[in-house]
């Protein structure tokens, strides 16, 4: 199996974090490939970031259409999840949508944790359209981030890990998620430390995208279009 | 005051249409200018249509940077609308956001009436959005449509007019929302002709941002970023 | 355009700064007419004072009827909305519904903030009923309050000043209302003081009904009753 | 115990069904007493209505202030009902509230019956404000009236009958109400005619009125308040 | 009339605390029968304790089938009420159900306190059950518990009245539940120190249950199943 | 892998047809082992039935505790699910929770299908307890339903197919589960002559069991219990 990952902001060295984090977590059969989103920003933050980064992610979707068999697209807030999924032909997740329903079959009430409030909001709007807040203990965040996205991971473990252990203690979460494409990995650090299951985004995504291709290797696409003035990917993706 | 409108699909008729709407409904005041989208799709009817459009009206929106008091975004899915706000520094209304907050300022309960089915889910999905579902007694759609947007309104204004009877008669709708940005002015055109008061969401989009102007002439935008890649439009909103 | 602007509760003083503040919002064409409740309480606080309030209020549209082309009931938890918009025959706003609308249109998360915890209850009813809950990021309220309602905007200025910061910085509100009839004009003064805009409900109900008679000069009336017993402006509002 | 039953409407034949429904409820030791509203309409069907309906209500609950233990609003949409509760000391039910607490007891799903349609709006926002709508499997109701409340219970009885076959079929209700002021009694008679138990709110209320007076025999008051203007009555409650 | 008590855990002591609350709560021609589940767990804390407990109470339904009027499930959580609805024939409440629905009669919001926090999210799952989740003003539990169910009443009487005080005062809760079985009996000795209506589950079990046998003596059954393998209450249950 | 499969019915025939779906599912190095439940009924269809399907799945997962890494209860309603998940240590997954959670990946809103009306109320119990009824499109289900359990699959084929084609036609969904034990399969045969997804509750399981255990080898389990009377099985989960 063919997987394609998608970093939807412009930091290379997070998509490689990423990619390193997706080989990991992929079973012997899957060729992953890890591409950076061809234009925007280096960190996703607000909904107007999200909003180009899901047009980059669209053209990076479209750029290798017919080269993998599932997608995830690697930034927590899922930019163009939705869009993705009407066009690709094959499964696409988010790994924030892979890591709210991998923690809802593992718990009864899942936490989020992330190194800054300033993705809260983003966050929570990404829950709710997938429909599952209903099933979230809460959110809790670390303080404002003006550093590097590429460390951010080692930089702020041990504030994760009190936030971990607020989710679990405090708000009766029985599973956590650690939330950011950033953070990628570092669930997988900190699990032995805690006393509950700790979800990735990545990882979850990856052993997801490999059951749903199983399920359904194809998935109908909408009509093509014939849309003007787009970047060649955008229009392959629409084609 | 100076008022954009953005018509986020390409076809220029459209934007004719909804420019004529908006002049008619303006205020002795307000100057109207109207734009088409400079990229993008003839018709926004899915999720991958309105993720590019978005786009595409975010770039309109920074183009024109400093030459407007107040943005709409002319379509009603309101593609782009939480990217604009957060970053036009002016109030920036979608129509069906203006139809929506209108509409539940007139009645109890309101409908929702287009002219093909196809639209419906994302008409939904943006309600849902805005947080006002629990207020829509329900939406009414034609069937499928293969015209020219550009003279759908006229094309379907009798279909229209039997959606809008049984929004009020069946659904309980005590005012409805004729939506979707090819049916600018047909709410004017059929009103004389209903029991209940119909919306135009150009027609209340200009309304109410001409009243938004004036509690709030100045929005917050979000800090500046330095995009990578993008058009020099959308990078003048990110400036 | 006429305008008429009714204080639910019976302090003459709070109709005058609720009427200064509404001619200081109308624009150029609007004549504000206020008036006092003519019977009931002179704080509006609990579900029975607003029981109350909602007759009196009807009572004093009733009375005026034929004399406006839109009223605002200028009490915070709207007294007697639903049904003076059921037989005014003309577009009818409370400021609290004016306020959540105005709010959910310029911002994603609004905050509420008032000067006495006793008035909460009654407000969050009140928003769970305009269906905008989901929009709503919290609200804060100062502590028990018996002093004149006709002062106590000067009087709690700084309280509220705290409240608001309260609200933006630890609730994520990007816009905050200013709620409660004896509030008028508090966030006028304040705004420049504070770095998210603040709502007034009188100054957006005034702007909002401006915009709302341009849509819907009229509105469907119920059909006439015959009710018994009932003074004469409340009874002319049934005619 | 002393059972106070207000009629919120004016029609006094109305009263004499709701009393003698009242009567045959009543446990041994129960002393029923019936009053019609002091003012107001003849049957209540919108929120205008009902807004002048729960004042005449407290009036009436003022005026025999002392005289009961507890007390009911028999009136469907339960008129001034959170304000009867914060005022009168003694437990205060609504004959609305009681079925649908009574039906949420009794199955997994409740059906709501009525007689006109014209009612449905004010039943379901009644539901609402009680927070039980998502027990309630739907609503039934028959078309439109204009004939006697006073004689509709036997009027209208077989319409009755098929909507409640409906509701249990074809909604899957396993309890229905038979929802209305004028309609009580008609479940005792319709009872034996189908599968599944019917409510009435009459009988409903009463026998829950005795329950909560033996675990509430006084409920905190409200402090005073010094009303203006107001009925003796009216006055009375807030003493 | 006939009530019998099912304490759903194994604790004898607990059954004879809630045996005489019951009686103490029941009407003059009510007479009370109290059994304890034949099988299961001393204390029901959890979602698996739940599910044992659950059928231990159809155990012992089952086995008493035509002895009783109407039948308390006298366990918090609700243990297999729904599934004993189904077969009793006759009206059964759980002292979980039975509380929320008369604290939501008597009040506009009703706290919840409890001995330990590790009941807190059976108490939240089954409010959730009946659909009341929208009138709580929220929880309030102790801390970890691990001493005698029997005498938990006594223990921590001193902690409810302070967590009584908390939902009173800070979440505005206007009445409040005591809950759990163990501490049946401990809101009628609070009661006079406090100033809202404290709910005692197992004396509003009997109070409702007295109510509905009125409303509804008897209650559909499902039809007859021919289960394998039972132990000959469940079994009797299913006949 | 060692994956145990418990038929929650008493229907061998069933669990023969379960096992093969799930072997057809499984994994190269995934070995299925089912097992039918040790007590019960033949079908489950109530709340009752699911009562005592629960308990009997339970002492299944505990007789043979400690023999797989991970278990699929597949019995649609998920009976005794959340005991499982707190008693298992390895992840437990339901077939109408592994449906709802595969079919909201692939699609926007799905739709559920079934053989008989008789089962849509436990469904729509299950699906709001996990959590995604907003995701859902709405259910269809076939007419009353007292054959062979073991053969309505082959039987009720062609009805099936036509509620799957009212569901994508006119609920909207853009994905369909196939729900029921009873049906395992039928997705499969059916998949090829449908223009959307089919989900079949057994093989979602499947796959999703071998990701979980990927993502979560071992689940924290609750702190040991000592029942009194319980079977074997049931004692061996909660050691």
């Amino acid at each position: 199996m063919r997987l394609l990952v998608v970093n939807s902001n412009t930091t290379d060295s997070v998509t490689g974090r990423i990619a390193a984090e997706a080989r990991h977590a992929a079973a012997p059969g899957t060729a992953v490939t890890a591409v950076t989103a061809p234009f925007g920003l280096k960190l996703i933050v607000t909904a107007s970031d999200a909003q180009v980064a899901g047009t980059a992610t669209l053209a990076a979707l479209g750029a290798a259409r017919g080269t993998y068999d599932a997608a995830i697209i690697a930034c927590f807030g899922d930019p163009g999840l939705e869009a993705a999924k009407e066009r690709a032909g094959v499964p696409v997740l988010g790994i924030s949508e892979a890591a709210f329903h991998a923690a809802a079959m593992l718990g009864r009430r899942f936490g989020v944790v992330s190194f800054t409030r300033a993705l809260q909001p983003m966050y929570e709007d990404c829950l709710a359209r997938h429909g599952l807040a209903g099933r979230c203990a809460g959110f809790r965040s670390g303080s404002a981030f003006s550093g590097d996205p590429g460390t951010v991971a080692e930089d702020r473990a041990a504030m994760v890990l009190e936030l971990v252990d607020e989710a679990a203690r405090l708000d009766g979460a029985d599973v956590v998620i650690v939330a950011g494409g950033p953070l990628a990995g570092l669930a997988r650090t900190l699990g032995p430390r805690v006393a509950v299951p700790l979800i990735d985004g990545v990882t979850a995504a990856v052993a997801l995208a490999e059951a749903l291709v199983r399920l359904a290797p194809t998935v109908p696409r909408r009509p093509p279009r014939e849309p003007a003035g787009l970047d060649p990917g955008l229009a392959a993706l629409f084609a």
